[in-house]
């Protein structure tokens, strides 16, 4: 049985919101930063308890979770000067955060200078994963240490073990991220065929859910976002892009070509380009219903 | 309750022998040719009664199922001098071949003009689908027609409805093989970068068939074929290429661009340049280890 | 010196017309015939000699010319009923039209089966080029059989020999327009880049054109047609797609894998998808500028 | 008539040596430094007058130059604690340097926080080029500046002025850049395609430098160093494909989608991947000939 700890947790925005509260459900204290008041806020409401600077966390916790934007934000949270690396007690950083594998090895090196442990720990599975804890939790550190912290990393969902290297989680996420944003342009590309031709897109789905052609797209996007219209599958096409980005430069990095993952990415540019800020990962579909000249909607019956 | 009827059956190759055999054994009589000796000696070997050209079995067959290579062999076999044009009893050809919307048209527009009704109806499954009768069967033509030819097309597996129109069962097959292609493809690269980061491929696909990148390459022909580097899923990569290539033209000709689509077909001009013309279709995830210089298989436990 | 000789010619559009025009100011007599009344009543006006059908021209005379739109027109023209094959005088037919390597194998099997010749002939240079008589000819057929042909080939401009076999100069006019294609795409995604970060358009063609980036469009296209706002180079993109489409099929036939020819062709397919079916090959850098929300035009000085 | 001045001049590499050369025959006094001492020893042979460090470069100089691998290193030459901002004498900074528009916007906010002008002045046209000061200089900084420098920059070539703004010189070059890339892989491309046909490769330059499809490696990088069989342009594959990385980057910074550089991108990773590290520029041709089986190399006549 897992006896109740202190932990820190620093970045209380979509994702680091719902698992502090899972924490804060089993039982566990939880010491919470954020630069965002009305985040910090929340977190307070759900039965956290409030510190003034990540040094403050780091400070009185041991472990700290870290569930931030991007790898600069990561970046300023250890280094600044009133950031975790001059913190009494923090022996142990588990990033939950997309950061990409370098940024994961440069935190590393700076907190094992320190003595401080790093934990490359992205997760995937979006807000309603975090809410139910039910994310895949891609974990790269050493073994002993991940023994330790597995309990409480179930409170977020399905663990994964990658290796001991720092950026191992990450470079999962970025696979699996690239192997998600394909479905998206490829799907998109299909459908728009078939439909142009003729088809019942929501017949064509049907027949591909059935067949070899099936992805994550056919079973869950397209029937949920795009046959609706709606196209809010509630990821943006601009960070599904940037993860596309990160992977490529990560495989150039590492000699592995991506002749289809670079075309995937520019698909991704294209439909920023031309639906802004804002697109959703689904507009993929919505430009190629504007090139082709077609909805990929469900027919009415 | 359906009766046992007459039917022909014109190529009896790797999918067409089994589906004649699925007919036999439902209790129905079937007349059937190939210009291959052997496999013609197989059917008859298998219950069926031999005739010795198209012509022959469109005299004295009223529905004949086609299952031929490709467009033109089509075309041969129905206006050939002694092709099925000329028969005395043939009212309705049903050609399970893959041959893209093209072909299918000009297959229809031939028949007719004599009369004969033309049945787009491809599959998808393989030969193990086409011995179980667990094919995916894809059936464009006049609904009447279509009810009327479901009891028999079920002895070869599930049904899917596509329309009236000549063509849009290839449609539909050349949209699932797309994307089936692009699963592959886009799999190995980013199997080949994880692999060469250092994660585990076996744990990769683990990874990703609970999350968002899986799809059918995940799911089946990565851990059937690549991880146990057998290379072996049983799919020429030449007839891959052939699908996207007639998935591309079809695209192009109604105005729908297909930029992940043309990369992928590249992927596999590559395959079969470096493979060779018998390459196997996850022979892509080879070329990929080679250029990242990383084998993609299980690692030993 | 050349005497002075009878042709035929068939095919009097934007090409064949003046270059008819050519052989007729070089003293020839010339026969022809075209299905478009209007076409064939300007080549009598110019001082050709009408004749009313393929069949017509090919019983009076032995070398005919042929400048069509493609090779189903080809075909059409050899092997109707009133068509060359049947002709009592033909012995060499010199296809000057753009209708791709296995078309030309096509003809010359047809007419060579007649012992008739097939010259393979296309011709590159627009309108301008065939007017003034400085169209780049690409000549395949037997060495003896070009330099019989060369002082009347010359009439159209500088010749090339490119080998015996027909199909060579198809291939390489398809070389060589694919390179056309590409330096539009790629130009217009660079200028767009640039212009999008604060150069001016023109003064990035000038340091272009006076380094290693200069191609075919920084010289000639984008000055003349982008620069000003006027996407009227001449040339159609769905002729340029055309050409493109058809030099991916020769390599993929061939083996040869086309990685960035095939994102060519997709932009070129993106254009027409947006711009439509008289769309203008420049108009590629039209929808970059769409794309990034930016002219790429000369900067009023 | 300019007089004659002192300049400083850090990194004396292969641009970098010549370019001091350059000054000091214009008559010019050089102070240099590089942390190579063989660099450092061959510019003083030249003439030029040795310092220990950038700062001591920076005390002694009121303008100088940098010529450095990358962005990285100019930062290093900049900040460090022996670096060019706590210098005493040093009031412009002109950096002859490729190292992409984000590097330049940091190295002149750098200087500007203490009064140093910096100057975007990347360079094009390689060791030639700067031996012979035939060089293109792309200028960005204040035009007052600009006209101030015009007289030494013109020591190293044709000067052209690209806006006030750092980085509008990076920019300029790297799309110069891309053009040059992607020339070299669809030349590769459709050389191979042409070649396994059966046409001449040096037929086939003959032709295309005639006509549309002429471009900067038809023109000088094929018949020089892929019809040779020597792959020996003397341009690394793997800073072409960095160039083309940075410029990918940009363009996605700036919201330009770049569909035919991301393929161009690819295959110059490919090409690393194959050929390794030292592969060179037009070894991209090599890859094509490998895949396509074919030489494309000059005929014997
Ligand atoms: N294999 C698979 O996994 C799948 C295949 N398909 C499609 O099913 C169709 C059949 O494929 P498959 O069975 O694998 O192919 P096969 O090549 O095994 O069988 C085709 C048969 O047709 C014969 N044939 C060809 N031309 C003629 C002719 N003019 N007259 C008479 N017989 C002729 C062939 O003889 P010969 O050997 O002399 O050429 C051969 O025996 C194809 O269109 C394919 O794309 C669809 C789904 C899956
Ligand atoms: N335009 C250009 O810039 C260049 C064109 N080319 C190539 O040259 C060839 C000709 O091009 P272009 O002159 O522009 O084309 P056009 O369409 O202007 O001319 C073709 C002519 O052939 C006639 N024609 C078509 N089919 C038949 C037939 N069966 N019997 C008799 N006449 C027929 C057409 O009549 P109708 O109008 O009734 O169809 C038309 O008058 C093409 O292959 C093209 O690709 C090459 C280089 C440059
Ligand atoms: N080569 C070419 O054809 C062209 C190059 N360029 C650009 O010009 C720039 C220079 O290229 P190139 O001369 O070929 O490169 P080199 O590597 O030959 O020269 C760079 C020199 O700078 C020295 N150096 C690096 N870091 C420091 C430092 N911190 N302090 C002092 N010296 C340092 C290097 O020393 P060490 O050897 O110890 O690293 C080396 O001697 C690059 O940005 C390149 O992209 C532009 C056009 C053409």
């Amino acid at each position: 049985m897992m006896s109740k700890q202190t932990f820190g947790f620093i970045g209380l925005g979509n994702m680091g919101g719902p698992m502090v509260k899972r924490l804060l459900h089993a039982g566990h204290t939880v010491l919470v930063f954020d630069r965002d008041a009305a985040a910090l806020a929340r977190a307070v409401a759900d039965g956290a308890q409030a510190r003034s600077s990540a040094l403050d966390v780091a400070d009185a916790a041991a472990t700290i979770f870290l569930s931030l934007p991007d790898g600069p934000a990561v970046q300023h949270v250890i280094s600044a000067q009133d950031g975790l690396l001059q913190g009494k007690r923090v022996k142990c950083v588990v990033d939950l955060s997309t950061i990409g594998p370098r940024a994961a090895v440069a935190a590393s090196q700076a907190l094992g200078a320190r003595g401080i442990a790093y934990v490359d720990s992205p997760v995937s599975g979006g807000i309603g994963g975090a809410e139910r804890g039910t994310l895949a939790v891609m974990t790269a550190c050493p073994q002993p240490l991940y023994d330790e912290l597995a309990p409480v990393l179930k409170n977020f969902g399905r663990l994964f073990y990658m290796g001991a290297g720092p950026g191992l989680g990450q470079t999962m996420k970025l696979a699996n991220n690239l192997l998600s944003a394909a479905a998206v342009a490829i799907t998109s590309e299909a459908m728009a065929m078939g439909a142009k031709a003729g088809l019942d897109p929501g017949v064509m789905l049907e027949v591909i859910n059935a067949g070899s052609g099936r992805n994550s797209a056919t079973m869950e996007k397209f029937p949920k976002a795009v046959l609706t219209g709606t196209f809010n599958i509630g990821f943006a096409a601009r960070l599904a892009c940037k993860d596309v980005r990160l992977c490529l430069e990560e495989s150039e990095a590492l000699g592995v070509p991506m002749v289809v993952g670079a075309a995937v990415r520019e698909m991704l540019v294209v439909t920023n380009a031309v639906y802004g800020k804002d697109a959703d990962y689904t507009d993929v579909a919505r430009l190629l219903e504007t090139w082709g000249g077609v909805p990929i909607r469900q027919h009415v019956k």
